[in-house]
Order: structure tokens, then C-alpha cells, then sequence
């Protein structure tokens, strides 16, 4: 099987010009079959707060009305999409940007509603890769932005962490995937204080431990979560790094 | 050659959300190979005026700033795009969307200031419809939005009426293409006060004296020029009409 990298990036990588050149300069050296995610959530936030539309997030989960649902659309599946495919194509990378509703890549459900109403929330429950492993094929790049549709015609606010991992897991029948989520960090920190101090490696039960021990905490949680998934449903390798550190292969390794 | 059918439809087809899916119902009854290209300005200057961002217009074209530039991306190429594509797949369309970035589908030069200096909007110089007619061939549906870029990361704000016919004029050598271009009226109209007045067909003498008579005038005309410059370009058909008259073939015949 051929291999297949997908770089999973944070708001905070895409929102910043220096760092998105910086981050895209690493990725168009990757050799292979590639896919990039991104997120845009700060992005959204201030579009929102100049909309007059206020920001709710709980446990780092954004609560998506009606307007919040319209804002994400436009930012995450039009600005930061289409900026970054602009700059792919700059490189000479065949990007193309889509979310899970193009090319039905993914169907979502609502969240239902149990402690928290998240809204236009969705959780993934289909990938259907063949179009988009037909680009592939053809050296396209695909760049997906964290948004789904229940098939209904109503699009969902996805976590693009899932996102990553629910295409990783599919893509695995089909490739070597090697999957790297890319955020500020060098990877999972034993001290959020100490930058040197990087878990190499972690295993589910370490996992536990250091979620009992308050080690790894917050937002951190989802991230490692859909990491182990992703392991579990057959890919080679999930890597927490940063993009300077994306072709070397240093980071978290989970294993 | 196969047939391939592609729709222009205006911002204020898929503004409103009951002629949207009026259109939709329609568009997605036509057999064969086809394409959407949609408009959005409406949204975008209503979004720009709640950002603050004043909408200027010259000869119904749109200044395009940095600031305007954002905001179409995020209209055109988020918003009004990926809604239309989640409700084309609610009708069973494997609709995918995408700019003249994605997949190096239109490439376009920075328009010149001259008279006017139009800011990022950008002529059509390239066509690469090679991607894309690889998923024609696999019953995807692309919808297209009214953006383009200059291959160096740089994206621009073009006309759809424009951009359907380049794609038509390429994709003619490809396909039997048919181009309609939708909008609210019947057809182009001797007499803009009674609806019933549709010129049935339209040579280009007649259109030169119909602009002399001023009959013809206003947005008309550049929609026309792009409909005779398809034409001429081998496109089987070129049809003003409304999205009720789309698939009976009524309204007005550039010959």
C-alpha cells in the first residue's frame, strides 16, 4: 500500500500568515500521497465578535446557533480554506479545499441534546473516500475544512481533530496512513511550562495515568482521544508535533 | 462527445432560499454531465455592510479591496457555495464545490487599473479543467464560485457570468456544451416593463443595434459579450432564460 500523510493543523498555525507560510513550506516537502486539515476557530471568533454574534465554547466545544453555523461556513470553508489552497497551488501543489459535505466525504449527525445543546453540531457516522482517492491518484492535495452535512442538506460544525481521525481510520483499507496533528507545541508536555519536556511516547494506559495525575488535561483530552481511535482503527502512526518538527518525525508518538 | 450542460445562475436565484431549491429541484432533473456556477453579491454586501465595509459598485461591478476580498471569499467561496453543495447532496447530487484555485481551475491576471482601478479582481487567462473532468466522468456535479487566483497565492474576485463561459469555451472542446445563463427575468426583454416581450433569438447585429436603440444595456450587455464570445468559442447553445424555463429550452437563443 502507499502511503498517505495527513497533517491535522490548529487555528493557531493557518490564522497567522508567517506561520501558515512556514507550516506550508514543510508540508509540500512531504513526498506522497498527502491531505492537510485545518482549523479557523479564532478566525470565526472574531468574524463573530465584528457580526455582533457572541462566542459560547464549553470544555473548548464551540456552541453552534443558526448564525454561528453561517460564520464557520464562511470562514472555515471559505477564508481560511481557500487562502490556503491559494498558497498550496503557489508552491505547486495541486490543493483543492472541501468540507465533508463536497463529494459526500462525510455524514454527520446532530449531537443530540443531553447536558449541553451544541447546536449545529455534528459526529461523524460516514466517510466515503472514493472520489477524493480518485484525486489522490491524480496528485491532488486535498484540504478539508472541519465542517460535515447530514445528508439532509444541512451542514454541521466538526472537530477538525475527528475530522483527521475519522478520514485517517478510513483511509487506512487503502494506504499507509501516518497521521500528525500539528499544533504550537513539540508535542505532549509533561510541564506545559518546560517546552523541553515531551512525552516520546504514550500508550492508552500512561493515557489514563496522566489524565488521573491532572498531566494532560483540557482541550488536550479530544485530541489524544481521536489519536488512539485513529491507532486503533489501523494507522501506522499518530505524531503530536509542531510543524517545524512535522518531517522529522519528533513529537508524541502514540503507540 | 457527451453532453455537458452548464448553469449560471444568479445571486438572486440562490439568495433567496425558496427559489434555491426551486432551482435545485430543476438543475438536478437535467441528464448528462453538468455544471453550477452561482453568484452571491447580495450576501456579500449585506455581510460587508454589518463588517462595516462599504460596497462600491461601478457599472455593476464590484470594487473588490483587501477587506472586500475577504469577505467574497468567505461568502462566495463558504457560504453560498457549500449550502448550495449540502443541498444538492440532500437531492442525491454528488455535488463538490470549488473556486478557480481549487485544482488550478481558472487562473487570472490582476485587472489593470486604468480608468478604474477595480482592486483584486481578475481576467481569466488560464483554464485547467483536466481534474475536473475526471470527476465529470465519475457523476460528480462541481458548483463553482465566482473566485479565481493568479498562481502565486493571490486570490481574486471574478464574474460568474465570465467564468461560465471560459469553462464552457474550454470545456467545448471536451463536451456538446450547452450554457444557460438564469436569472429572474424570462429572457432579455424588449421591453423591460412587460415580461412577455423575451427576444426568442439574438445574432449579434441585432444585439450591436439593440445597445444603439439602448434597449439592450446595463448588466445585459456584459453577460451577452460572454454569451457570444462562448458561442464563438463552440459552444452548441447559449440560452438567457429563468430557472422555471431552464429545461424547456425557452427564452433568448444567442445564434
Amino acid at each position: 500500500m502507499d502511503r498517505l500523510t495527513i497533517i491535522k493543523v490548529g487555528g493557531k498555525v493557518v490564522e497567522d500568515p508567517a506561520s501558515l507560510n512556514k507550516m506550508l513550506d514543510q508540508f509540500v516537502r512531504i513526498s506522497g500521497n498527502k491531505i492537510l486539515v485545518h482549523g479557523g476557530g479564532n478566525t470565526a471568533t472574531e468574524i463573530a465578535c465584528k457580526l455582533g454574534v457572541e462566542t459560547q465554547m464549553i470544555d473548548g466545544r464551540r456552541i453552534t446557533s443558526h448564525q454561528m453555523l453561517e460564520i464557520v461556513t464562511m470562514v472555515y470553508g471559505g477564508l481560511v480554506n481557500k487562502k490556503v489552497v491559494a498558497q498550496l497551488q503557489a508552491r505547486g501543489c495541486n490543493a483543492f479545499g472541501l468540507t465533508g459535505a463536497d463529494l459526500n466525504l462525510l455524514t454527520a449527525r446532530k449531537r443530540p441534546v443531553q447536558e449541553v445543546d451544541y447546536g449545529f453540531v455534528g459526529d461523524v457516522y460516514n466517510v466515503n473516500s472514493r472520489e477524493m482517492r480518485i484525486l489522490l491518484d491524480e496528485n491532488v492535495v486535498p484540504v478539508v475544512a472541519p465542517l460535515t452535512h447530514d445528508g439532509n442538506g444541512q451542514l454541521l460544525n466538526t472537530n477538525a481533530d475527528t475530522i483527521a481521525a475519522e478520514l485517517a481510520a478510513d483511509l487506512s483499507r487503502h494506504f499507509n496512513v501516518y497521521l500528525f496533528y500539528c499544533f504550537e507545541k513539540k508535542g505532549v508536555l509533561l510541564n506545559p511550562e518546560d517546552e523541553n519536556s515531551v512525552i516520546p511516547e504514550l500508550n492508552l494506559l500512561d493515557f489514563q495515568n496522566y489524565q488521573n495525575e491532572d498531566v494532560i488535561k483540557a482541550g488536550m483530552i479530544p485530541k489524544l482521544e481521536n489519536g488512539f481511535k485513529a491507532k486503533k482503527h489501523g494507522v501506522k502512526e499518530v505524531l503530536i508535533t509542531n510543524p517545524e518538527n512535522m518531517l522529522n518525525g519528533k513529537g508524541t508518538r502514540i503507540i
